[in-house]
C-alpha cells in the first residue's frame, strides 16, 4: 500500500514510518521537511499536498497542535489554533483526501486524538475539546464515507519518549513503537469509526 | 438561585424554565426574544448579555446550532457554523461567565451536547464532532474553574416533542421535561465534569 504519514517527523510519526516502511510505500509528510510538505492549518496546503502525492491507499496522521493553558489563560487565539490545527486540520485531511484514494475498498484515514480527551488534567480544556471532537468526528464520518473507506482515531496516552524528554519516568508511558502498532492495525485491519487505544497493543 | 437559561425559547430551554421557575429566579435568554437577548456566535454579544444580567448563580445552556449533512456535502461554512455556534458559543458562555458568578461555591455551568456525540448517524459528522468537543471541554474545564464552580453537559437523546413535530413516534424519545431534570440535577447537585444522560432521569 501507499501510505501518507502526516506529521512524519514527530515522535509518533517517525515510529509509524519505521513500522510501516518494510512492507509499504511510505510517503513522509511534515510541515518543514519530508517527501512532501503540508501545513494542515491551511485547506489549500492540504489540497496541494494531495495533488502532489497523487493517489494513495491510506493516510495516517500524527499531526496537529493544540494549546495547553489554564482555562482563564486560554485566549481566543489558543482556541482558534487548537481548532484550526488539530481539529479541522485533521478533519480536512479526510474531507479533501477522499477523492484521491486509489482503492477505496482498502482505503483508510487514521487521525490522532489523545488520552486527554477522556482523561483530562488541569490546563487541558482546549486540548481535551479538540481531541474529543476528533473522536466524535471519526465515529460519524465512518458512516458517511463511500465504498467502505474506513476512518479511525488513535488516542495515545503519554508516550515514553516524550516523558523521557520531559525528564519524567518513561515507564509511565507507552513507547512510540507501540502507538505505531495501533496505527498499523487501523490501516491494515477492519476497524472503522473506532478510537484505538495503544495500551491495547502493548 | 438566579439561573440564566440560554436558548430559553426552544423545546428543551422552555422545559428547563418551566421546571426551575417555581423555586428559582429564572432569566430567559434567547436570540430573538426573552428577558435578555444573545447571539452566542458572537463573543461580544455574550459579554453584553452577562453585563446586562449582572450576577447570577448558574447558567443552563440549551443553545447552539450545528449542521446536519452528509460528509461530502458539509461545507467549510457548515463546519464553521457548528464550531462557532454550538461548540465555541457554549465554551464562551463558560469562559466569559465565570467572573459574574454571584457565589462560586454553588455556581455552575451546564452545556448541551447530544446523543450523536457517542451514537452517530449518517449526516452527523459535524454535529458529532462539536457534541463530543463539548463533552471533552466540560470534563477538562471542571478541573480549572476557581472556587469549586461546577461545569457539566447534558447529552439529550431524541426529544419526544421534536419527534412528534417530525411525524415520528414520540415514545422513541425522552420528553423535554425529563431532559430538564438532568439540568436541574446539574444545577442543584454536586456533579462536575460529568456528561449527564437524561435517560437516567426518566
Amino acid at each position: 500500500m501507499t501510505i501518507l504519514v502526516i506529521g512524519a517527523t514527530g515522535t509518533i510519526g517517525s515510529a509509524i514510518c519505521d513500522s510501516l516502511e518494510s512492507e509499504h510505500d511510505v510517503i513522509r509528510v511534515a510541515r518543514t521537511s519530508g517527501d512532501i510538505r503540508v501545513d494542515i492549518e491551511s485547506p489549500e496546503s492540504i489540497r496541494d499536498m494531495y495533488e502532489e502525492a497523487g493517489s494513495f491507499d491510506a493516510v495516517a496522521s500524527a499531526a496537529g497542535n493544540a494549546a495547553f493553558n489554564p482555562l482563564d489563560e486560554l485566549s481566543e487565539d489558543d482556541f482558534g489554533l487548537s481548532i484550526q490545527s488539530k481539529l479541522m486540520g485533521q478533519v480536512n485531511l479526510v474531507r479533501y483526501g477522499l477523492p484521491y484514494l486509489d482503492n477505496p475498498r482498502q482505503g483508510s484515514f487514521t487521525l490522532v486524538s489523545g488520552i486527554l480527551s477522556q482523561h483530562p488534567m488541569p490546563g487541558s480544556a482546549a486540548i481535551s475539546m479538540v481531541n474529543a471532537g476528533i473522536e466524535g468526528f471519526i465515529r460519524a464520518a465512518a458512516l458517511d464515507t463511500p465504498d467502505g473507506v474506513r476512518v479511525n482515531a488513535v488516542s495515545p496516552p503519554w508516550v515514553s519518549e516524550t516523558l523521557e524528554e520531559m525528564g519524567e519516568d518513561p515507564s509511565d508511558g507507552v513507547p512510540a513503537a507501540v502507538v505505531a502498532k495501533a496505527y498499523a492495525d487501523s490501516i491494515t485491519g477492519s476497524a472503522s469509526g473506532e478510537v484505538l487505544d495503544p495500551r491495547d497493543y502493548a
